[in-house]
């Protein structure tokens, strides 16, 4: 029976400022990408989100970004690939206080955002990133586009890896995502994206290529008015299709 | 034979910013608190002196401070006991991330400036930040001011606690710090602090009193333009009097 | 015929974070105190509120807090009267460059949160901030707790002081704030905020004490669920009462 | 009688971090650009450093840079045109407030590091600067890279522009800065970097191509063992060959 993971971004709260619809989402996602203060989130924020994925049985990643929390970690930064290997283990660590705290374990690691973006198309800050990873604990999963520089780089230092799909985003016929500029390049409707989902784990494309693919976890986005709605749609289908929806580490 | 640790403070360069001596210090030190990143330190600089520290055989600590950079975390704060746990777990975690990519432990936590000072004098700030440290690893040592409310919540909960004391403050009849206000609060001669750090590991002061000192571990201040010159000769002189430099943990 | 300020704090939202409902409320109050980007607001948030104070004929007023996003300047800090000289400059000169920027004026400043707590009952502090915002420009007004250490030290140094009072607090009988420790301390129905409101104005409490009130400014909440429904109230009831509703400085 | 002004980066320290020889240079340097607290720079350093610049008849800048404390504005940052508007008036207002507070006026203002790069090749950018700076007001100067879009934009829009030249880098045959990655870009010299200075002043190169140069201030690099030497050899042979070393506007 094949099985897909469901993940989200959570915990990007900061101080007085609330975000997301974690609480909601929770029950309906298998695994979360947790802010770690650089991009989003703060430690009162951090420690509530993990226990919360405890509660709701959740699996619980790190989600590492850049340092700009008045950009909210989307602004492409020019740091050398010793940086993003000191801002990764920094954000695993001190996610891995809380996680700690709780007497649980990390899952996964996701960069966030401009970091995610940059380490995809760029070798020697993927590595950077997958070594900060592996060196931090082995059976760590590093979490990446599927297809993208940062998967192959985790791949080559000997990490577990999982490639990742976006339920509203459309695919061209090599793999690669539809870019925002052209038209059709959202899903706006859960069934067509519980659709595409589903293909990509029964194994491959239109044109049969599995390499780019690699669909091992979802990202379900948590903004936006319709986040709840399509998230619950989209389990629902892929359950009924007999996928099993479930964390990659259990 | 008695032993005595000897701590200072590392790690506080940020960015293009250059603090302390840390180089030439690690060589007399035992002990090194390192900042996480939120009164100095930053991922860089918290990497580069895990790795001093190894290189040189110096025991690793943790030294969380509170959320102010400009202040170099030496104005007090109205935290909450939620908010001071939370800023420890992430800070001790984050630290926790480089010396787990060296492959090596941390030994200890020692709270920094006004954190250590509030700490020193209110039970339940004390009571969070000994959880915090005992939540993430109870065989982490507590370090903090001899007699203080925080060496005893870290007792409370189960940690091992180390008493410190301070090379260059003179002490009351009760064994408290004389106030930086009155005369002679400091001690400037290098060999006077060095008979008094004796006097203390040795078992007690001219009151005999030592419940209140309990010389576990010594502060050497890394700044001012004698602070190598005093570490040296503290050094030396505790070696002369038979008395075993060396870390608590080993 | 008499006459009242109505105030709001304004632009508190931050990058990716939004906070309040700065839209809706700007209609029904006269000034706004604008976050300088230390407890809340980032230049994107200032220019935009200033904009909104100007399309809807709202004085401007600068409203600097503590260094503490995380906290947003809620938590008391020790600063040196010197440090809040000048973090009160800083914050009131960033604003003012989006004001000029913009072709207008300032019409005030307002300390926030912890600061304005701490001022309002430390001379030293608030002799610090109003000599930064006399420097600046001593035709600014500043807004300072009615009766509070901060509106003296304003009228010493020859500033025009305006005196606020909370418009959903009660006051004791000496003129200061019940504590909210206290049972009843705050007003939760509109049209009893406005009756003590319009007393105010009116020349008086119960016990004709005008010194601690010289309600020259009503501070309105813009949290809350209910925010929006006592201004429009309070404001109404005001006007209804022939006490004309405007800024101070027109 | 030709002139020339000599500017220096000021006002680069931090909280408890000390950087550059802001004293011993200010000696002998003509303008100052004085960090806003986004790369370098706090209240209290542009307080002291705006005092100093007054103490020593120096003319005063504001020195705008990216919000990046831990890399120092060094690193290029993804940011949009409205932003760099936004960032770009936030800074410059917050010096102003203490240039103001000292009773004096602001002579200029020039980006820093990756602001300055960036903006130098990007006209858009470039304008939003320009109009930041002429917004708030238009009788101030904008120090650019001589023969840049920076230069080029504030000229269009109605700026006094200063084009500016660096004592210590080699120049190509068109006018353009040698890459660091080249041999021979940097003078360590100061008598021949006296030399290309004083050529630039007196009007043209080599090539007789004045369009880039437009030496209106020279950059003098403030960190380094040798940067007060170097000042001093400078000013000293520029006003030995007859040039007036002072500020722009006087």
């Amino acid at each position: 029976m094949s099985s897909i993971d469901l993940n989200c971004d959570m915990g990007e709260s900061f101080g007085a400022y609330q975000l997301g619809q974690d609480e909601a989402l929770m029950k309906h996602i298998t695994s979360a990408n947790i802010a770690c203060g650089y991009h989003a989130g703060d430690p009162a924020v951090m420690r509530r989100t993990v226990r919360k994925c405890l509660d709701n049985g959740v699996a619980i990643g790190a989600h590492p970004g850049l340092p700009d929390l008045s950009g909210f970690g989307r602004r492409a930064m020019q740091v050398t690939a010793e940086e993003a290997y000191e801002m990764t283990v920094y954000q695993i660590g001190a996610l891995w206080g809380f996680v700690r705290a709780e007497g649980s374990v990390l899952q996964h690691v996701k960069p966030h955002g401009a970091l995610y973006n940059m380490a995809s198309v760029d070798a020697a800050l993927s590595e950077a990133i997958a070594e900060a990873v592996y060196r931090i604990d082995p059976e760590l999963i590093l979490f990446g586009l599927a297809g993208s520089e940062l998967v192959k780089a985790g791949s080559r230092i000997g990490l577990r890896v999982a490639g990742e799909v976006f339920a509203d985003r459309t695919y061209r016929a090599d793999g690669t995502l539809t870019p925002r500029t052209e038209p059709h390049a959202l899903l706006h409707d859960a069934d067509a994206a519980a659709d595409q989902v589903i293909g990509m784990v029964n194994g491959g494309n239109h044109q049969g290529s599995r390499e780019f693919w690699m669909a091992d976890t979802v990202c379900i986005h948590g903004d936006g008015p319709h986040a709840l709605q399509f998230a619950v749609k989209i389990r629902k289908r892929l359950e009924l299709a007999g996928i099993a929806v479930r964390a990659l580490k259990i």
